[in-house]
């Protein structure tokens, strides 16, 4: 049943542009960007089971993915605000019985006794190491964007223990940290198997790396087609305007 | 001073396409890919200095990178056949006095007293693991794609210990085998600075990865624009005409 949100000073609702999602943001708390929407859909979960998504800020991935599968997806934010506009977006969407939002500290959550044993595991971390970048912005982003409350090696370690063996993790994040996420990644038995360079523009450097690891996997990388952003006039290409708005009529 | 060289059976002379160069070829024996080319261009050695190319074969990478810089260049090849096409080759092309071709295990190399300390170094090694693949193939080419004589492991230790701290590893492999690699030249010191995909066309997974680290290097990954080879037509990329053939007329 889907529920008229609450909605405090200076959120608004955003249209997901798919099955009628809205979802509620906010440019001074957290609004999500392309990397959580390529990821959602790069993100081969399977149709049952139990996923469970990480750094889940305002629920965006969870509520993406339930449109392609019927898994129970749990979302664990450690933003008190963030997991309750998460929390809100859900009920607004009628998603309650599908999507479970947690307020909590990842790292905290192998230790729990009786907790789920995932299928699938997704994660958009905070890209940038505490040494590095600015952190004069709102305490809000600077936990979205900054390795504060987990590195990447805290996100990896927590979803090996996670995640069931053959389990499925899916990452998005930026490719200046791709050596250091190969290693640990094999380090906690997570075998890289798919990797999906985002690109600009076809003659630019890659902005973004979408990656899928499987627990206790072997050994074995693919790297798809690269993924471009911006045609050579500006404007979406063909498959970045297929995965916001869906495909065109007569197409797959 | 050129030198007209000896040919063996089956033995023919191919045209590099460039500067005038030749190289003694056999399909039987050894004759280069394009991944050796596009490692050739990929590699930025520096001007002066060293340079080591191990896994030599017929030569094909010392008499390409020749046209682009004046340092001294040694190839190591451990099959005693193509030292000796690689050497004919390099005196056919007069260049001894710049090119300099030794038949010898490249695992052997750090232990030698008095040896050189490299600048750079390049490798085309064998992509297959001893348990996967056909081996029924003769074994000059067995040596050359199967790691019979040296490991992914064995080439990155070498390596590491042939360059000098801040000099520059250079390497093509399979995509396949991307985890492997980066977990390998991290424990040895290579860190990962430049990346590059090879895509037979613009909608494939890669074939080929470029891969260029930094002795004792900051972890900072750049992932280059893909190199597409075909276009829709079938015919060579812009790109891939340009390293083959060198710029048009009024390109730079």
């Amino acid at each position: 049943m889907k529920k008229q949100p609450v909605l405090y000073e200076k959120e608004r609702i955003d249209d997901l542009l798919t099955h009628e999602l809205g979802i509620i943001q906010s440019d001074e708390v957290f609004s999500f960007s392309m990397d959580a929407v390529l990821l959602a859909r790069f993100a081969q979960i399977p149709g049952r089971g139990h996923v469970l998504d990480m750094c889940t800020g305002n629920g965006v991935i969870p509520l993406l993915l339930s449109t392609r599968s019927r898994a129970k997806i749990d979302g664990i934010e450690i933003q008190p605000r963030l997991a309750d506009m998460a929390r809100r977006s859900v009920e607004m969407n009628g998603l309650t019985e599908r999507i479970r939002i947690r307020e909590g500290d990842l790292r905290e959550l192998p230790k729990e006794k009786d907790r789920p044993v995932y299928d699938a595991i997704t994660v958009n971390p905070p890209y940038m190491p505490l040494t590095g970048g600015d952190l004069k912005i709102n305490p809000h982003q600077a936990i979205a964007r900054h390795e504060i409350h987990c590195t990447l090696e805290e996100v990896i370690a927590a979803a090996m223990r996670l995640l069931r063996p053959g389990g499925k993790f899916f990452m998005v994040h930026k490719p200046q940290r791709l050596g250091e996420m190969m290693t640990l990644l094999r380090q906690y038995r997570l075998e890289p198997k798919i990797v999906r360079f985002v690109h600009p523009r076809i003659g630019t450097e890659a902005n973004m790396v979408l990656i899928e690891a499987l627990r206790d996997g072997k050994p074995d990388v693919r790297i798809q087609p690269p993924l471009i952003v911006y045609d050579e006039s500006g404007s979406y290409c063909p498959e970045i305007m297929n995965i916001y708005y869906g495909p065109k009529e007569g197409e797959a």
